[in-house]
């Protein structure tokens, strides 16, 4: 593939914003950033030396590769729209399937998907991201593929049926245990104290997994069969039913796993 | 305080393992260090320069300050035998109450609890580790902040009470936030994937809440009530009843405190 292929962003947010902005520092040319917001292209527009615009009919450059950033509930819509069906065009979404392209009678697509939680104003180091890429031929999918390599080594052929359960995994990693760390701030200030305490403890228990499988990390009165402290914390509890529930639902399925 | 006090050690796994190396290598003087196991006794004695028992009746010297490193249902035994009852001696324990020692008619006692999960062979930065301490006098408060001071910047005076509270939001931030990396784990392996593809999101998540609360920092299908996926996602669970159960709870949980 020629990596001097230009890329044109729909969408300025930010997974839009980190994306271009890596291929950009990475010598690749952006041409269009389009969002409904003109304001919003042309703030992304300006950081990447490229057009904005909001008429996605401007989005008409056959040699283009086209990657997709808006949210997953306008991408249907916003592919009715668009201009031409030939050019490569791939979507970033962890939950939408491929076939959201075919559908709309595109000849050339897949999914570019960087599993990585982007937030505006947070450096994110893009070389440790990893891209899971799918296709609807081998050429697009090589395509797609050398596309990632040029930001990141972590570069993973995922079909639309795995990424669905990749989604779903990332809900427990990551959506559940920040949740986690929620029921224990409120626990904390409730009784004068704050997540300070406990930011080590949790930074620590995530490092944890990168050697070890995180069955094998498990610790806690659930992980000894702790009944006595079990039971004592289950009575701290008694006026938080909600976080009493999810402490013995998790406690029983830890147990169980022993 | 006079930090060139001495100090012995009660037990010689990772928690101790890991204090006793602390406080040797800032020049403190390690006494001796009592295991059951007298292997393990010197093993860890061997380390710190001290001397190793098997025998509590030879953990005698009055000028000492004792740490107990031991699992928390030997702790209450334990101290039964102790031989001296005027020392200053402390248990590491985040769950144990301080009352373990009155009831053992000792005069000298507090907590030396070190807020974080030591694992054998696993450098961690004692320096960054958040110590809690209570005791039974101002003095020995005193004694015990100070000694806890030698190893980290993060000391705190949490009461028994607040201590319980401090365990059971640890469980939630840790524990339990480790077993949704077990579930993820699980998901991505009956689909032929690995955990790898979700570490950097994973220590990305646990970072996030340095600056932030968690959340603010919530994410998800949960968190958008996106019903849509919120469904999708349950029906890939189907065979998982655990699992599904888990999910429910917890997303009707993020969307009640939206």
């Amino acid at each position: 593939m020629n990596t001097k292929k230009t890329i044109s962003f729909i969408g300025a947010g930010n997974v839009a914003t980190h994306l271009a902005t890596a291929f950009y520092t990475n010598g690749l040319t952006i041409s269009k950033v389009y969002s409904r917001n003109i304001e919003n292209a042309k703030l992304l527009a300006d950081k990447v030396k490229a057009t904005a615009t909001s008429k996605i009919t401007e989005l008409n450059n056959e040699g283009c590769i086209y990657i997709v950033c808006v949210k997953d509930d306008v991408i249907d819509n916003l592919l009715m729209n668009f201009p031409i069906k030939n050019s490569l065009i791939a979507h970033t979404s962890g939950s939408v399937s491929m076939n959201v392209f075919e559908q709309k009678r595109f000849s050339n697509y897949g999914i570019f998907y960087p599993l990585q939680t982007f937030s505006k104003n947070k450096y994110v180091d893009i070389k440790k991201v990893p891209f899971c890429i799918e296709a609807n031929t081998k050429e697009n999918e090589q395509n797609l593929y050398d596309l990632a390599k040029v930001l990141t080594d972590n570069v993973n052929l995922i079909n639309s049926e795995q990424r669905k359960h990749l989604h779903l995994a990332a809900v427990f990693a990551c959506n559940f245990s920040n949740y986690m760390y929620t029921v224990a701030n409120e626990l904390l200030i409730n009784n004068d104290m704050d997540l300070n305490l406990l930011k080590p403890l949790i930074v620590e228990t995530a490092n944890k997994i990168k050697d070890n499988t995180p069955k094998e990390m498990q610790t806690g009165p659930a992980k000894r069969n702790d009944k006595a402290v079990i039971e004592k914390q289950i009575q701290l509890l008694a006026n938080h039913s909600d976080y009493k529930d999810i402490y013995q639902l998790i406690t029983d399925n830890i147990i169980k796993d022993n």
